[in-house]
């Protein structure tokens, strides 16, 4: 991508570096986040969001937030850590990405007795988490960018692109890499309200990259289905669920799953191995995240918000919903594509990817 | 309703006066159409909108095009209100109340052999179709009162309310009147991008009248029937199809349709009987107005449109979509509740209610 890095952490002055992308698309800007409770509100205020993009946020965050830790005493270390550790989940609880990032910071630390030794290991596992989500959506593209065929008409919602990750994200990862292989097509971005995602960082990004792209309401999604002018979806994800192949994305992923299901409409996900949640043993049991109702009744213009509703009505702003794994075509992994019900019979083979790929 | 009438005309001033509803919710103003092409474009960019309101607005304005004429040579005279048919018929093809409106116009003319006569019993036969908009709303009210039960959870999208007709509108008729019985219930509006209808003027309507309402995104009510949050959908639409029982309304109601069906959740359709359409044969037939994708790519803000997608970026603003009868619980109408395909067998009974109702 021609754009840098959408999470960096400048190591020399303990300080996160994100793109600001509430600012986006009318300014592109970074916020520094100086300690660990500044990324975690950068994540809460939407500064840096996407799957693997928040999950880099919050390994880079736990190891600031490690650093920031003065003295030498390894129980008071442990807490303190703890205490980051579940300010930066909290941040976004539906999500998973941030809780794999941080377990893999947390096992790395162990294997230092000191506080030096393990703010040092928390640093580099952290780097290594980031450079894995590279990785691993490079690998996504290599293994997606197959269904994209010429002419192909691709709607994809939200943003889980370049922004969403460290670098070329995940759903847009096999767009990225077909374009880069010379194949012409056109994708649709959903422009899902409330916050606009799809209208403000998928276009932004595709146009960028040169990618022919139409925004369209998110109610017409149905109509250019029913219509024979959408031919495969791809989206992203914040957490899929190991046990049952359940998919929790931004809203409205599951209005998209259920009109191409209706339609007969391939309906892929695509996802680093970071967005795997083998403990949940339930779409019921994910939280999913009310945010501000402000979201709903406003829209964000160049200037800031603008109120688009009526004044003193009240609104919901569900942020996720979950798709279940009949409506889903497959889950395009770094290793593979594979049905969302196949996932827990070849947990060990992704278990062992994991290692495989990076380390 | 407390407020003044969506469509009126100012017979003296030969002059259509319409709430202009661009400004809603941020001002409430009015618009004077001062002849029949300013009535067309008033049309055209929305002042007025939904399907009895612009079956007024175009009987009035056929009247008014017939009274602008000078002369009194008949054949001059059906030349000029052809012309006048043609183009406020243009202005919105994918209604039908305008069609049938003028319709009612023209046959009300052809009892005069003078252009003096056919001006004023042009006037009259509009007079008497916003009547019948008011009496045929009325009775939707009273038939469809009874499907909301204490305490439900109603869905409705786009507007189609006061503003969308003369008086007390279609889909929300039956929550009026509930009301006024003094039921309680909860209205989720949902938003309607690109122009915000739902969040716009659906919940000034529902405020103004006290009912207790939420503003949703238009992708969130899958999620929300997905968690038993929804009990009952009722839209209305600008064209139903008396061969097929197919629905074309506002975009994004085939998705919500498509939901409620999954989720076993009663979906209705209001209408007065200016809505249906006794000549189309099929769906695929409609004519689907593309509007202009500057609607899409920006909001409507209390100053006017602000941008809100990524510049340079394309869109596509499809304005409506097909329902097919399947997915429809039933259609609400002045005399009954009627399954969609049950409209055909039916077409006499409808057709000599519409004339014992206001004649």
């Amino acid at each position: 991508m021609s754009h840098p890095r959408t999470v960096a952490f400048d190591a020399a002055r303990n300080t996160v570096v994100l793109i600001d992308q509430r600012r986006l698309p009318h300014r592109f800007t970074f916020l520094r986040a100086k300690n660990y409770r500044a990324t975690a509100e950068a994540i809460v205020n939407m500064t840096v969001r996407g799957a693997g993009a928040i999950g880099a946020t919050a390994a880079y965050g736990l190891a600031q937030g490690a650093r920031e830790f003065k003295g030498s005493r390894l129980g008071e270390f442990r807490r303190h850590t703890d205490l980051v550790f579940k300010t930066l989940r909290a941040a976004r609880p539906t999500a998973v990405d941030p809780v794999n990032a941080m377990n893999a910071v947390r096992a790395a630390m162990a294997a230092s007795r000191t506080v030096a030794g393990r703010q040092q290991l928390a640093l580099e596992a952290a780097e290594q988490f980031a450079e894995e989500d590279i990785a691993h959506c490079r690998a996504i593209g290599e293994v997606g960018a197959p269904l994209i065929g010429r002419g192909l008409r691709v709607l994809t919602h939200c943003n889980a692109g370049a922004l969403a990750f460290v670098d070329i994200g995940s759903a847009t990862a096999p767009l990225y890499a077909a374009h880069a292989a010379g194949v012409k097509f056109i994708v649709f971005c959903s422009e899902t309200r409330p916050r606009g995602q799809g209208a403000a960082l998928t276009a932004w990004e595709l146009s960028r990259a040169g990618i022919e792209h139409v925004i369209i309401a998110d109610g017409a999604a149905g109509h250019l289905m029913q219509r024979g002018e959408i031919g495969l979806v791809i989206t992203g994800s914040d957490r899929v669920l190991g046990h049952t192949g359940e998919v929790a994305n931004k809203i409205g992923t599951y209005t998209h799953a259920v009109l191409a299901a209706r339609h007969g409409i391939p309906f892929y996900v695509a996802i680093p191995l970071s967005t795997l949640d083998w403990e949940t043993k339930s779409g019921a049991d994910i939280q999913i995240e009310e945010r501000d109702a402000a979201e709903v009744l406003n829209a964000n213009g160049p200037r800031g918000p603008v109120r688009t509703a009526n004044p003193g009505s009240a609104a919901r702003n569900p942020a996720f919903d979950v798709t279940p794994p009949e409506l889903i075509t497959g889950i395009i992994t770094p290793k593979g594509i594979i049905k969302p019900r196949e996932l827990w019979r070849r947990r060990k083979w992704f278990n062992s990817y994991n290692d495989s790929l990076c380390h």
